[in-house]
């Protein structure tokens, strides 16, 4: 057992290698093509935006012949509501995040939805190195080839990529004293959580461009051992406890009879047949990784409606998680296998039509796949520990690790500090309690980031919104006649917070 | 006389072009050495500071193999007056500009005058490549060869090696609560003007490295037009005007006068003698930059008590220049030079010993030259347009010439926006109104750079400290007997408001 249990510790290092990477584990058929699940007016047929293309340049900061290179960045554009130039009417920026901006703009609901009313013009900016927005001649095989190019793909560089483009945009608008505003929020079932973090970063960075920012779910606090590494794992137990605590004992006891299984002649085959495993490839670790990845990201967005980012989920997807693990009854170790099989399709097979689940499956339909090369320079979060009460087995966040796998994967060494050097994050209470000003923090308390999220007040103007029974940003995505109260109420605060810095801001340029 | 104004208007193109290049004109014998005139008990044969060296990360922006070369930053550094760590006492920060930064050091008697009263930690960061702070190797050679290596010269990454420097250090002196308060103000006769830039972008983009900037005679307003591009000379020529109209008349009647001079047969020989131009090199460009290079230093370092920067000046050394061309009677042209010798004589040769003077001199004492390259790049301040009543010939402000001057001489393109779209400066008041805090800008009027500085509070925490009859950020100077009231005033402010700041911050604290 005493062996059993140090396998298992080793066996969850791929935890923290799956922060690491972006979600590759997904099923085989085709994700489902983009449906909201709102009932609004805003048809997602018809043509939500004009693709437009911006001359970026490769390096804001260095005066290097190499720095002048110049890339094509991708933004979307929808006039259809803007109040215009002449008015000052204002203009939302959506900060794009590390994947393609399509996806992320047709699951940005609350941009979509609240247009009209503030007459705004909207604007989602690709970040650089994703999607369309490829540096080196726009051809991904270079960009992504090595550190010597990818080192171009950095947080701060991206913000300075928005700030010179909107300034541009502006400009050739004839809109210069329109008020920008910039909203953060990632969808899809990776562990990205860059785009959020870069919101509430760009209204402290560049106040002069953006006049205030909605970080929905932003863990800024996530870094430098500010938080506690148990902290996301902590609040992924919680929440499969609050279901039921029958739930949570089968998940937490599941990993070392799979472990143990697995060790037994015969065992991984019958692994295979509990978990409809493809018959391309099983090892233990990575139907571990399957299994915690669903669990994972279902507590992310364990949304009250039916939500669809890298896979379908049903409302409430823990509460039913639960539910295939306690309505079938006791009993043998299969059984187990059998009641976290239900569990698992509900992540992985809510449509029913999975035959077979495929392990070993790389592909990236949301172009995720660089947020590995951030996590090994500066996105260095210290999560994938997990402590006695964890619904997954014991374990320390790995620097030491993590930084073996970077230089192995990449040839560099990350730089652990540098998010808390150039952004802070330590005692933020007392830094920015006189500085700064117009950030909304959203933190949903089901969301496993919320720990390392602004959970109080810190001044008048940087407000700290917070829901009980919120997960991962549930206030940016469309809403639905089945919202329940406290999602609507803090949706209304946030457009009560937006109006006001805009009469601010009208009141400022008039007098 | 129309061709000769033509003529005359590309003549002052060098005056552009002056502001491009540091103070090359300098006198050949040996500056003094340092001296302050002060008479306060700090005595700078003493050892005022230890000298240390930080490594420093080249690139702190982009994560290339060649981003991760290190360099050796200089710092100096006094635990004299040091409360120590326990008591969390303050740390001042000197955020070292474009020169040596023991030459700076020794003239920033504030911070030394201040640091019993403050119990403070005294830190003095040299800029990186100036001094001895030099990457590739600390070779000179192979860090100023071309764009490919100086391109890591830029305000960004200078402010990121500040915060990188500070915080380590605080770690490694257990300080990590210590208080620091970054203080900029440049001294020197070159068109320097980055540091005192740097202290008030430091504490808006780094607010929790620093609590608080004092930011003398800081012209962040005097980029991207947002200044008229004649508020520089339009300065100059006030200082003078106030002083005499005569003397404002003769400096302005001198231009034409040199180079309809200098057109005759012989006339070089005459302008070489009534001057004391050695007999090396003389044009008539050469000689406008010479004595418009004195009229600009002085009317900047026009304080109200003797003062040695680039060069030794009396009290009040605008009056003095006026004195010496209003006590000589009128008359013919050579008496017209005579005047302005002996004006020109108030700024090079206080000492009486110079014997000729060196048009052709380009030694650079204080290891300025590199500002030439910030000039090319992002610090592009347009100023060098005269207009009808500046003393200097009606001029516009040339961006396409100063962009050919750095294609010639480092192959760069300017970004002549980059700045505000970093740091902003538009909209200032209204953009900072309710962003930022802790922020105090002195400017004197007599400088010709507060033009381009804040004179009108912000809010109650970013304040303007305006001397009607300052110059160049005297307040930051040592302090002498015979310092008028209002300088002292100023400086009794200053104290008071970074004491408030102090306060504030141990209130949160312990609070």
């Amino acid at each position: 057992m005493a062996m059993g249990g140090t396998r298992l510790r080793l066996l969850f290092l791929t935890l923290q290698l799956l922060l690491i990477s972006s979600a590759k584990i997904t099923l085989r058929f085709p994700s489902p093509a983009f449906r909201p699940e709102s009932s609004s007016s805003v048809s997602i047929k018809s043509k939500l935006y004009e693709t437009k293309y911006y001359t970026q340049i490769l390096d804001h900061f260095t005066f290097t012949p190499q720095s002048y290179q110049t890339f094509q960045q991708r933004y979307l554009i929808s006039y259809k509501h803007w109040g215009g130039a002449k008015k000052n009417a204002p203009i939302f920026v959506y900060t794009g995040n590390e994947g393609d901006i399509e996806w992320f703009t047709q699951n940005t609901g609350f941009m979509f939805e609240n247009a009209p009313h503030f007459k705004a013009l909207l604007v989602f900016i690709e970040h650089r190195f994703y999607g369309k927005s490829i540096p080196f001649g726009g051809n991904k095989d270079a960009a992504y080839a090595n550190s010597s190019t990818l080192g171009y793909l950095s947080s701060t560089q991206a913000l300075a990529d928005y700030a010179t483009l909107i300034i541009d945009l502006k400009k050739n608008l004839s809109a210069v004293d329109s008020p920008v505003v910039v909203f953060g929020g990632s969808y899809g079932g990776s562990m990205a959580l860059f785009i959020w973090l870069l919101a509430a970063w760009f209204r402290l960075k560049y106040p002069h461009v953006a006049i205030g920012a909605l970080a929905s779910s932003a863990p800024i606090l996530y870094f430098d051992n500010i938080t506690s590494e148990y902290s996301f794992h902590s609040t992924v137990g919680n929440d499969f406890r609050s279901e039921s605590e029958n739930c949570y004992k089968v998940i937490k006891g599941s990993w070392q009879l799979i472990e143990d299984t697995a060790e037994q002649s015969g065992g991984l085959d019958t692994l295979r047949k509990s978990f409809r495993i493809c018959k391309n490839y099983i090892s233990a670790g990575a139907l571990v990784s399957w299994l915690s990845t669903a669990f994972i990201y279902t507590a992310m967005t364990d949304y009250p409606t039916p939500s669809n980012f890298l896979n379908p989920l049903p409302a409430y997807p823990v509460k039913q998680m639960c539910k295939a693990i306690d309505d079938r009854k006791a009993g043998n170790n299969s059984n187990t296998f059998e009641k976290l099989y239900g569990a698992a399709n509900v992540y992985y097979n809510s449509t029913g039509r999975a035959t077979c689940f495929n392990l070993n499956d790389d592909s990236d339909p949301h172009g995720l796949d660089e947020w590995s090369w951030q996590a090994c320079t500066e996105m260095i979060l210290p999560i994938g520990g997990n402590n006695a009460d964890s619904i997954f087995p014991p374990s320390e966040w790995d620097y030491a690790g993590r930084a073996q796998s970077c230089e192995d994967a990449f040839g560099v060494q990350p730089r652990p500090n540098w998010i808390t050097t150039e952004f802070g994050g330590h005692n933020i209470q007392r830094v920015l309690k006189r500085f700064g000003s117009n950030i909304i923090f959203f933190n949903g308390l089901r969301d496993p980031w919320s720990g390392g999220g602004v959970l109080k007040d810190i001044s008048k103007s940087l407000v700290a919104i917070v829901a009980k029974e919120g997960a991962h940003h549930v206030d940016l995505r469309f809403s639905t006649p089945e919202d329940p109260e406290w999602l609507k109420h803090a949706r209304r605060r946030e457009i009560k917070i937006i109006e006001n810095w805009l009469s601010q801001y009208y009141h400022s340029s008039s007098s």
